[in-house]
């Protein structure tokens, strides 16, 4: 398979940040793919850490590491000149350089020429594989499961990575297939849906679900939102493209507005799911919702399972926010599988 | 606006082209563009015709032509090594070059230096415009009208030019807004939607479609289908980013599948009518359907009338064959722009 594959095991990099908030990317990794992430390094300055072992390159480079991932944003995407010394040193230790961020790394003759000269390889995430088919529609073996939300960045590829995770804790083969930047670093590899190609947008997804055995799962990271004024058409691509036997509805309770986009007023949950089936259905007949998944980070604990009770008990439906886990996650589980 | 603009006017180049079928950029740019076409231009061999004078690409600078369209496609998409000569020549003569097919023209080294040299340019009109911006999905002035197709390939470009046309020999200001190759050199500009990166998709269609004067109407030729297992992502980024008043939905009768997806029927109308409007509400609450545009070329006359009369009636709805015209298209344009 020609999708997006990392060098691993990873140095996280922190560049010099101090706000946390901008280290989404070394949280991310750290919690789903902590056995890949050897220590964390850091520009002098830097504040923030993810408890990771401080490891200079060469440090990390025998310690087995194989890249730094540069694990922070900031609110540009871009890759401050600062950074370069700490990029250069891990590429003269060893490391590849991988990235998330809008900037390519090649675009930086600094950095460019030292890779070259290095042998070292510079990755951008966010950019697709080469050699995407259109999608072909065709029926193909193997389960899915892709989640939806009723907006962006509100806990699609979590969701995801628990259902992934506890699909595999009950002995079932189970891949999480990434969508997004973050998603691909913590899983070695994906296809930045965002960055393909419209017209070849469902053949992507097709391309990052491929056929498979009968019981194997793969659980993907969904994408924007079908209601999203700008990202419907990823949405709908890949859940064609996904041809999910499985959704799972992601929503943030007390988001009234979509991000970034006033105006436009979060759809509700009942709503997603009818479109969502509607519009599946097209190109997988048999596809069903298995239930909710609510992101209460907001909430305390006594509030959230009230809420998630009284969803559950709305919709008719398995309600569980899987960052909290318990019985209400064992029955999403369970309805996901069923 | 940083769509693509191409010069004009132009020289229909033909190729070696022996089969009608594959020369429809041509005979789509006489048809609709013919005051911008000075004559034809072929390679020995070539049996087709466009009717239009034959010059060689020296009569066709001294007539006033700027550039020449490659107005032929064949199986593949690609510019044989046998055109080479007449495209150099055509560039000696003082013409730019303009492609719609896959093969990129700058991707042939001969071609490029030439170009380069001569001071000509190479225009693959495939090619997106820089600066597409991520929709913002806000109201914007200006009445809009969108095609919307049951599949591929039946009529989208053809009813948004017919109707352009109709609009504007009624005395209102109406310009058609081209999303493919063929509609692109036919307009002399517009954006190929197909390849526009899949996050930037909508906002190409609010690019394309820009906030103007409360009475003029953008024509907005539509792509792919909602119900088309790899384009219906196109389709609705289309959609949302066109914030259309009113659509009308192409079909052609008797096409059973998807074209190239014979696993795929090709939905109903009042189906995708339904479809449309549910999703076009998103970012246009007022969006409404103003009739029905039917392909009947492969029916006689008295058929076609027939059959109009009766979807009409089914539907509750004005339907017209925009090549037929007559009182059928008059109804179907009077209830655009009701």
């Amino acid at each position: 398979m020609s999708e997006v594959l990392l060098p691993q095991p990873y140095l996280l990099f922190l560049g010099d940040t101090t706000e946390p908030g901008y280290a989404k990317t070394a949280f991310g990794l750290r919690d789903w793919a902590g056995e890949r992430c050897i220590g964390e390094y850091a520009c002098q300055g830097a504040t923030v850490s993810t408890g990771l072992p401080f490891l200079t390159p060469e440090q990390a480079y025998a310690a087995g590491a194989r890249s730094m991932v540069i694990g922070v944003a900031n609110s540009g995407g871009y890759i401050p000149f600062t950074w370069h010394a700490a990029l250069l040193r891990a590429m003269e230790a060893g490391l590849d350089i991988i990235s998330g961020m809008h900037a390519r790394l090649r675009d930086f003759d600094v950095l460019r020429e030292a890779a070259d000269q290095l042998g070292r390889k510079l990755i951008d995430v966010r950019q697709p594989p080469a050699g995407i088919p259109i999608a072909s529609g065709a029926p193909r073996k193997g389960k899915r499961l892709l989640t939806l939300g009723t907006d962006c960045a509100l806990g699609k590829k979590y969701t995801a990575l628990a259902l992934a995770r506890a699909f595999s804790n009950r002995g079932i083969d189970a891949t999480f297939r990434a969508t997004g930047q973050t998603g691909i670093l913590i899983a070695g590899g994906g296809i930045p849906m965002d960055a393909v190609v419209a017209d070849f947008a469902a053949g992507a997804a097709e391309m990052l679900s491929p056929e498979a055995d009968a019981n194997h799962w793969d659980v993907i990271e969904g994408q924007g939102s079908l209601f999203h004024p700008a990202y419907a058409g990823v949405s709908l691509a890949l859940l064609h493209g996904s041809q999910p036997d499985v959704i799972v509805v992601c929503h943030e309770p007390g988001r009234k507005h979509v991000l970034g986009h006033p105006g436009y007023e979060v759809p509700g949950i009942a709503e997603t799911i009818d479109l969502a089936l509607r519009l599946g259905s097209r190109t997988r007949p048999s596809i069903r919702c298995a239930g909710v998944s609510l992101n209460t980070a907001k909430l305390d604990e006594e509030s959230a399972r009230r809420l998630i009770a009284w969803e559950s008990e709305r919709l008719g439906l398995p309600v569980a926010d899987p960052m909290r886990g318990g019985a209400s996650f064992d029955r999403l589980v369970e309805s996901c599988l069923a």
